[in-house]
């Protein structure tokens, strides 16, 4: 109750701005926001646990398990339990006992401190989201920091706004019967948790991917087992450290949050999802284990973000140094290893319409690559961009994509400044025609780009479209001075089940979606079936039990 | 917008409900409240339905369709249109364009105004559901008439309270950037359908279990193809026809509702769910078809009510005279088909405390046999009370119930005083002990009712929660005057994911759930994965395209 207390206020502003869906964070993003000797703490914490096991006092057989590999080519050497399946779900069936039948109150609040105790380490978890992602730091410190902390605060505050919906304790109920007595009971109602929820980790971004499902578990009373990637496990294992202590303070059993790492050769998450005591499941990864479970874990809720082929129209601006500027940098931030980045640019084969000007297909194409390759020509810019590759069969598609159309730009291999061994590499930029759908209509995950030229506007939403309904997409981004066009974009989009932007050519890039704000995935194509966060990833993971008492 | 205002306060007023969970009906459950000319007018409208097509203007290759049998055993002789599958999920995705894309305003609307009308023809629905489902005509009245309207508001209004939650219009976000200037955009936020709803109907309440997922559906902009039961067909073509017409009204495409009625011998269920175009599944019946479409529709949302053993645990009681008058209607309304009829009746073979005495397992046991069988020795008031039976498969499963243990009361083939043809068959009441769980622990659905000697209340109550764990449940009754015992009680049913009431000794039933106040089905066992109507239960029927543009 005095936890409730001390984060009564973070919570209710939480619930506000998740109806206001303003701007509003209480995790600073800033690095300098956190005094002065964090960062050199926080790496200190981080190098601290290099080359030994994860100390974690789990059900677990030994420290075998674990076979990270750092992108930036460091040398981690972390091991962490093994743990067999049964006794996974059996210490988490116990731990259900008492965490599910915890009052609203003291789950909220647990996890509002969890969530406090997790910005304390920020530089630490930056530490390890960059060195297992391949991540710049600056995007491993704010995604993996405190935008993720974003994201888990919301989903606590749409579990709390969920289960406080009924009343609180006990209420009569009374329905007149004529001339009769009325009826009278009374009536209160009971939260259960849904069963163990099992959250499959992504190798790209743990923490932002992860805590919303874990926050939207644990808050309505589910224990949780953590599958991280196999080849991203620290940073998760840090959220497993963090919740586990703030559990075991507050009294709970602390298996309430537990670890199963696994292997790519021996890996466990069908066993552990196939159990019929889980009861959820959340999954961030590629599409093809995503479908998977879509298909198969029937006797569980699945919620999934999988991946997608998003998309860049260019129909008509008023100038096109912004839009270079900002696209640059969307296309090229980590290195095209976010699922929201775009992958496919359309453009008029005509050419477009700049402020009162018309400007060739050629001249957009080759200005945008221009661009990226300005963008890139210092060697310390570049990584702080690109950060390094993190999926090994990025050379590979780079080299089929560059054999699929015409090479706007080559791709590099950059010499990361500080790191010897990171894979930093530029993306390609190919230009293809619209026909050649085989090309780019599917997904290439990676530093690679497209560029398309089309027989105008409406071809390129058609595509688009197309293309979002096969194969999903996350991200549309669009750039039209007609509002005609931009009306029929929209529709496109509804119809795609798209997240769309327009004309964007400032600061904010279409790759970010801002907690309380934007939601993450529609749900509404092949990109997942989930949406960070919407009332309906949270409202199933409860259930309500009616008691009448008659007097 | 005129319907809008015309509902506005229904609406309002049903949001709130749903909040406060007090009594409120829109529709009377009075028959008399309905004028009187309105029973004249009823019956006639539904006789003129008789041995004729039921015109309908939908896709359709005639009016073959239709093999309804009245258990009262009079001619229906009704044809409905047929229709393959291919033709409605083309007309229905048609009428998404625009149904899909109306405002929310409108959509809602168009539901209260239907919700309206079929409360104008309460007495034709009520001979529809009384003649197809074998329901005394009182019951058909209130439960397939105004209780059945009553849960269409209920998902009107969380529908509308779940769509209404973001920001209406347009808003601007402006997110601080220190000393530079803060990042502005534009956003908006459009609700799409997820897709082709089919709702599966049921032959016992095809309007009660029908109309919350179908409104839910409507609602929230997706188009609904009704598969009524092939031995339940007129209620709900009765609904169609109704919705249809205020569709047409409104100027929407009737095509938004549409029927496709099936027979036993050529089912067109499975093909009709598993069309790519569905999002949703609506059912209620029978277990194995629920638990197929659970494991098969991987691709829509499905919400099932399935089957389940309620059970009645007495522990101790001030006076048993009021429990037996409860119980025995309980246990006897509608034969014992209502999904929330309990079956098992658990007493400690030791016996129970009543007031100060202890009571005897026999003398319970056959005090209740005896308020049974007193309340349905007069034929006039057993067939208001008993109905007549639908399912076929009765008789031999009232001789398989009476075959595995002691006959405390046998059924008996009762007269029907209006309706010669109708099937009336009184409950077989067996007593079994504990450990015959082959007999008991199984569904017996219809007028077979169980008696169970265990060793004690906590056996009483394990019993229980393992048979609603197993074979799942919807509803408990417990008589209890000791508040320990009533808090285990209340944990166990939480555990078993069972609404539960205690102590029912006046006029309400265990049987009946309000709209507005009691939650139908848990979702938290076998008995079915949906609750009538949580937030869950609507929340994922739209999905949100978020729209960012910048100035």
């Amino acid at each position: 109750m005095e936890l409730f207390q001390k984060h009564q206020e973070t919570l209710k502003r939480a619930v506000a701005t998740i109806g206001s869906r303003e701007y509003w964070s209480s995790y600073p993003e800033s690095p300098r926001a956190y005094g002065e000797d964090a960062p050199t703490n926080g790496e200190a914490a981080f190098q601290d646990r290099l080359g030994k096991p994860f100390e974690i006092d789990q059900p677990s057989s030994g420290f075998s398990a674990g076979g990270e590999f750092s992108p930036y080519g460091i040398e981690l050497g972390v091991t962490y339990p093994t743990a067999d399946v049964e006794s996974l779900i059996s210490a988490a069936t116990t731990a259900m006992e008492q965490w599910g039948k915890a009052s609203i109150e003291d789950r909220v609040s647990v996890c509002l401190e969890i969530l406090d105790r997790l910005k304390e380490n920020s530089f630490e978890m930056a530490h390890a989201v960059m060195q297992t992602t391949g991540q710049a730091f600056l995007m491993a410190f704010q995604a993996g920091g405190p935008h993720a902390l974003d994201r888990g605060l919301e989903a606590v505050a749409y579990a709390y706004a969920e289960m406080t919906r009924l009343p609180g304790g006990q209420m009569q109920w009374e329905k007149p019967q004529g001339k009769r007595d009325p009826l009278l009971i009374e009536k209160q109602w009971r939260i259960r948790p849904r069963g163990i929820a099992v959250t499959v980790g992504v190798s790209t971004f743990p923490t932002w991917n992860g805590y919303p499902g874990i926050f939207a578990s644990l808050a309505t009373g589910n224990p949780v087992i953590i599958k991280p990637h196999p080849g991203t496990i620290l940073p998760l294992a840090l959220f497993a450290e963090t919740a586990r202590t703030v559990l075991a303070e507050a009294g709970f059993d602390p298996n309430t949050v537990m670890l199963a790492v696994d292997t790519p050769d021996a890996p466990i998450a069908k066993e552990l999802v196939m159990d019929p005591a889980v009861g959820i499941v959340d999954y961030t990864g590629g599409s093809s284990f995503g479908d998977w479970l879509e298909e198969n874990v029937t006797h569980a809720l699945v919620f999934t973000e999988k991946a997608g082929v998003n998309s860049v129209v260019i129909d008509s601006v008023p100038d096109l140094k912004g839009v270079f500027r900002n696209l640059s940098v969307s296309l090229t931030m980590y290195s095209g290893q976010m699922c929201t980045t775009p992958q496919n640019v359309y453009v008029p084969a005509s050419g477009i319409t700049v402020g009162e000007e018309q400007v060739s297909f050629d001249e957009v194409a080759s200005g945008l690559a221009a661009a990226i390759d300005g963008l890139l020509a210092d060697n310390q810019r570049a990584g702080d961009i690109l950060g390094s590759i993190k999926g090994g069969e990025i050379a590979g598609r780079i080299a089929d994509a560059a054999g699929s159309g015409y090479v706007l730009l080559e791709s590099r291999e950059i010499a990361h400044p500080n790191f010897a061994d990171a894979e930093v590499r530029s993306p390609v930029i190919v230009k293809v025609d619209a026909e050649d759908t085989d090309a780019y209509m599917r997904e290439m995950f990676g530093p690679v780009i497209y560029v398309i030229a089309t027989s105008g506007t409406e071809e390129s939403l058609r595509l688009a479209k197309d293309s979002a309904i096969a194969h999903g997409a996350l991200t549309w981004l669009i750039y039209t001075t007609d509002s005609d066009t931009m009306e029929s974009a929209i529709d496109s989009a509804v119809d795609a089940g798209v997240s769309v932007a327009f004309n964007l050519a400032g600061g904010l890039y279409v790759n970010q979606s801002t907690a309380f704000s934007d939601f993450h995935v529609t749900g509404a194509n092949p990109a997942g079936n989930a949406s960070l966060t919407d009332p309906a990833f949270v409202a199933g993971r409860f259930r309500v039990v009616g008691i009448r008492i008659s007097a």
